[in-house]
């Protein structure tokens, strides 16, 4: 199946946390990198979350810089990527930050119709799979809407499910100087996690960033 | 009190993970970055992990390298630094690499006595802490057994404990290039972590090496 290029960008501390245990945001980067984040946005045609990030942060995923906004409108794009959160059950409160125009909420045939019915107005809805969303058919379907470069902000659970399902081109992650720990703490990658066959990456570049270090890899197939 | 000078040195994958969630020892790093690892041993008076570590992965934690060796004795210094175990009720096994000559087990006054019986013949038995092995009180006294400069080769619950107890001056992180992924997975730093006043560190440098990257922090108090 065609699906868009697709690149997980996250901010972690030197032990790899995205969050502390209490699955707050924590703020790990500096201005810098968030103007970094927000020039992957303007060049991307759709971000995505997790529903787990949505419930924790509340995130806007929106563009806030006039200059990239223009970037955008000068390339004839909307002034704003499309913001996906894939969540099977449609847990997304009706009220979250995210949705709005431009919003689609990805939900598997597992969604309970009755929270449909109050998405349905805030948001485009897109059914893929049983009980879990399919990402390999939510990213089909999203590259038939137009989606050529798919930004992935998190959070552990979704990054580990793209990565372990192949469907991961490339990884940025902003390491910041600072230690989180904890061992129920999420990190750039969750999920159940690999013990053989772990999938090899090679560097592309490592910068150094508002004290801490920007990692860009290809993921290797 | 005073202590020595403690860094600790660890591979993690490009998630922050330190092995799988089967806890047993992943190949993370290649031959110039285990090349650098027995280079920082040679320029230790000790090297220190935790039992975890040992049940887990059983390292002998020796210098291997004639060349290293040579640059030791050199220097007036016996082959090997010490080896030092953290090991609160003594469950070391009696046959792990890491005993014999020049290595301290660090117990807690909870060790059963017939363990320590059998355990003695192969290493020094230091103790301190009541349940616990005191940090701080088995630094000072590895100061007085003249131990200037200390490596920490994990695990992810001992690093915790330093870091948590403002005993570490530097980390060095070798970050390979695969992802190991898992929520049960060790990392860098476990234990119960943080969820304020995060530790804050000071990038000292960042190197490619082995196709991944070495950063090496310095703490800030
Ligand atoms: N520092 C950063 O860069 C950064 C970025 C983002 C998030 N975060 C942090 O990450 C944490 C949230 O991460 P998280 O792991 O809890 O949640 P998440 O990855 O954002 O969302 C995971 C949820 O997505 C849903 N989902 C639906 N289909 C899925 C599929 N096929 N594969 C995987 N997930 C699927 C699942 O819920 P359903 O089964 O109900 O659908 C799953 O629980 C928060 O603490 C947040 O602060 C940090
Ligand atoms: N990639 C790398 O660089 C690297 C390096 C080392 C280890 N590892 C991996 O790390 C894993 C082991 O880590 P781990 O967290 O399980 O074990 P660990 O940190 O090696 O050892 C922790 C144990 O030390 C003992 N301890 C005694 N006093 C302590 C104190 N004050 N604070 C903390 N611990 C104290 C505790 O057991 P008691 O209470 O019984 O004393 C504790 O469970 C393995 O999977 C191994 O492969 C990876």
């Amino acid at each position: 199946m065609e699906r868009p290029f697709v690149f997980i960008n996250a901010a972690m501390s030197a032990d790899g946390k995205i969050s502390s245990f209490h699955r707050e945001q924590v703020r790990i980067s500096g201005p810098e990198d968030m103007d970094r984040v927000s020039l992957l946005r303007a060049g991307s045609d759709a971000v995505m979350v997790g529903v787990g990030t949505v419930l924790a942060d509340d995130p806007g995923l929106r563009i806030k810089s006039a200059d990239h906004k223009k970037m955008r409108s000068d390339r004839g794009q909307s002034n704003q990527p499309l913001r996906v959160v894939v969540d099977s059950r449609a847990r997304t409160p009706p009220g979250s930050e995210v949705l709005g125009e431009g919003s689609i909420l990805a939900v598997s045939e597992a969604a309970p119709e009755e929270r449909l019915a109050f998405l349905r107005e805030k948001c485009e809805i897109v059914v893929s799979g049983e009980e879990k969303v399919d990402l390999g058919e939510l990213l089909s379907i999203l590259k038939k809407k137009g989606v050529e470069r798919l930004m992935v902000e998190g959070g552990a659970t979704l990054n580990w499910s793209l990565i372990e399902a192949g469907l991961v081109d490339e990884i940025s992650v902003y390491i910041g100087p600072m230690i989180i720990g904890g061992e129920g703490a999420p990190t750039l990658v969750d999920g159940p996690g690999f013990s053989a066959d772990y999938p090899k990456l090679s560097l592309i570049s490592a910068d150094l960033l508002d004290g801490g270090v920007l990692l860009r890899w290809r993921v290797l197939r």
